[in-house]
C-alpha cells in the first residue's frame, strides 16, 4: 500500500490546520492512482505529528511513505526537523520504505506560478 | 512604472532570505514585458521590510505596487499582517496604487503541484 504524506508546519489557528487538510483532500483525487491512501501531517502545533501519522499509515498497512514537505524555503524545517521526525518514524516502522520529496519551494514551477496570480491581480484590478 | 513585491515571511538564515531573492529573480526574468520592476521584501526578519520596499520603489517612480503574498495558508500573516503593513507603506505614498494580490497557497494549481513533486520523487525511487 503506497501512501502519500503532506507535511504542513502546522498552526495554533484551526482554519490553517483544516485548510492543509482540504487542500490534502485535493491531492488525494488527483493522484488516486498513484497512491493507494493520502494523508496530512504537521511538524508541530497541530495533530497528526509526522511519527503518528506514518505509524497510522503503517498500522494500516502501507508498505512505503512518501513524505512531501509542503515549505517554501529550505529553512531548518525543511533541512534538519522533518528528517529528524521521519527518521524517528521510520526506526519504529522499519519495515516500511519511507522517503522524503524534494520540498514544495524547491519546484521550478514556482516562479511561473507567481506570476499567473500576479497577471490574475493585475488583471482583475482591470488594467 | 508598474512594480510587483513578492513578499516572503523573512528568516533568521541568511539562506532562506536569499532563496526568496533567487526566485524573485526568476519571477522578473518571466513578467518583464508585465512589470517594470519586480522586488521582494519581507514581513519581518529581514530587510527590506514591506513599507521599505514600497517607498523605496515609490522614491524610483512608481505608479503601481502590487503585492504577492508568498505564504502558503491564509494564516495571521495573510489575513492580518500583510494588509496592516501595505496600509502603513499606502498612507506614507498615498499617490501610489499599492494593491495584494491572492496569497500563493491559494493558486488552484497548487495540489497537482504537489502531485508532481510527489511523482518526481517517487519515479526517481525506481517503483
Amino acid at each position: 500500500m503506497k501512501c502519500l504524506l503532506v507535511v504542513a508546519h502546522g498552526s495554533r489557528r484551526a482554519e490553517s490546520n483544516e485548510e492543509i487538510k482540504r487542500l490534502t483532500e485535493k491531492v488525494a483525487l488527483l493522484c488516486a492512482d498513484q497512491f493507494d491512501r493520502v494523508e496530512c501531517a504537521y511538524l508541530e502545533l497541530a495533530d497528526p505529528l509526522i511519527p503518528d501519522a506514518i505509524q497510522s499509515l503503517a498500522d494500516r498497512g502501507a508498505t512505503s511513505v512518501l513524505v512531501v514537505p509542503y515549505f517554501l524555503a529550505r529553512g531548518a524545517h525543511v533541512a534538519s526537523d522533518i528528517p529528524e521526525q521521519v527518521a524517528i518514524a521510520q526506526a519504529s516502522v522499519p519495515s516500511v520504505e519511507v522517503t522524503v520529496s524534494d520540498y514544495f519551494g524547491a519546484a521550478t514551477e514556482v516562479p511561473a506560478l507567481i506570476v499567473q496570480i500576479a497577471n490574475a491581480a493585475h488583471g482583475g484590478a482591470g488594467q
